[in-house]
């Protein structure tokens, strides 16, 4: 593993002033149409690299990213999604997934390393990998990695929009072709597409949100949140 | 529905100046301990009207969030969930939960107020209506939540933390226990626990990152993102 990019803290690229997440959540639309800016590597890098800072269960990081940028991949990907439009015109679409056996078989590298770093005592390496290993054989895999990659992909989606770029999460896909035409084990969950580049028209406008006395309660399921009102 | 809350944009609560994102995602650490000091009910709401604006497929917003902040519902959720000691510490701990069957019967009532609000044209309501319901139809129900909440969560967690707060993530616990204790009804998925508050410690050690190479591929799965060397 390595170390964490402390590089981004003071120099963001591409002279990028990035927006307040506060600004980016009351900003922020899905995308229906992009332009053929393209974004720059070294910005996408950047997006990938805080996307990484995700915080996952034992550091077991269990996303994956596919870059679909190519014209001709793109209308692949088109086809398999619903042919969604803006999969065929935004310069770079994510094809995130989640890795239900290849994480699990990482969790032994992956906590003795954590250990390296120094983010648990060695002698609670052996105790850990127990542990974990007990909690993952009694989750559904699926739901872990669906829960965990979605984590990334949220990451992503607001980290490009706070650099300033349009995204547009989707859901609308045959996870079977997606696999297919882009080589995914099939012991990967394909969880969502990221679409990010640059509208080419206006934000779409604002669908309401239901009021925080509807999703927010107080205590117990069903008693609304006093300060909701 | 209701309107965004425009008055975020420009006055953030209780004279928070908020972190930058990408500060946020490289000093960010799951906390382990913290201290008693409250989190103002001004600021607690400002999180949750932020958390709000996530997006969702239809909009149909299937998150709910239980704020647990009494001493006793605490200790009876530590209790289910796996003794963690944070849960009883916290001034807050969210339960996430994402709801089934709630969200699948407000779709017709949502897509009317979207496009009330005009976000779709009228005259296309009953075919939005029709499509999103066939969509839904072929969609495990449980996967859908489980994706949904948990960029709702997500969002909460980088709100939070970038209003200066500390925050811990939670995926160990009892579903069955915690919608007992708390009156959740069985249709809906426990996703997730966020605990919010101030850490009485300093930040744990970082503990690496897969690099870049192992987690993004270009244009298929497995080829290596030349970008990412």
């Amino acid at each position: 593993m390595i170390a964490k990019p402390n590089h981004l803290l003071t120099q963001v690229p591409d002279g990028i002033l990035p927006k307040p997440l506060h600004q980016v959540l009351l900003e922020r639309r899905a995308t229906r149409h992009f332009s053929a800016e393209e974004i720059p590597d070294s910005t996408l890098r950047a997006i990938l690299e805080l996307t990484a800072q995700s915080p996952s269960g034992y550091n077991l990081q269990p996303w994956r990213f596919i870059l679909v940028t190519e014209g001709g991949n793109r209308e692949r990907l088109r086809k398999a999604a619903m042919d969604q439009s803006k999969v065929g015109e935004a310069p770079v679409v994510v094809i995130a997934v989640g890795m239900k056996n290849e994480s699990r078989a990482m969790l032994a590298e992956i906590v003795q390393e954590t250990a390296d770093f120094g983010a648990i005592p060695q002698d609670a390496v052996a105790s850990t990998v127990k542990q974990a290993a007990g909690f993952l054989d009694a989750m559904p895999m699926d739901v872990w990695v669906n829960r965990h990659t979605m984590i990334a992909v949220t990451t992503m989606m607001l980290v490009a929009e706070s650099f300033g770029y349009d995204t547009a999460p989707m859901e609308g896909f045959d996870p079977e072709a997606v696999k297919r035409e882009f080589e995914i084990p099939d012991e990967a969950e394909v969880v969502a597409l990221l679409a990010i580049g640059r509208s080419k028209e206006p934000r779409k406008p604002y669908p309401g949100r239901l009021p925080l006395s509807r999703i927010v309660y107080s205590e117990r399921f069903g008693n609304v949140w006093e300060v909701s009102e």
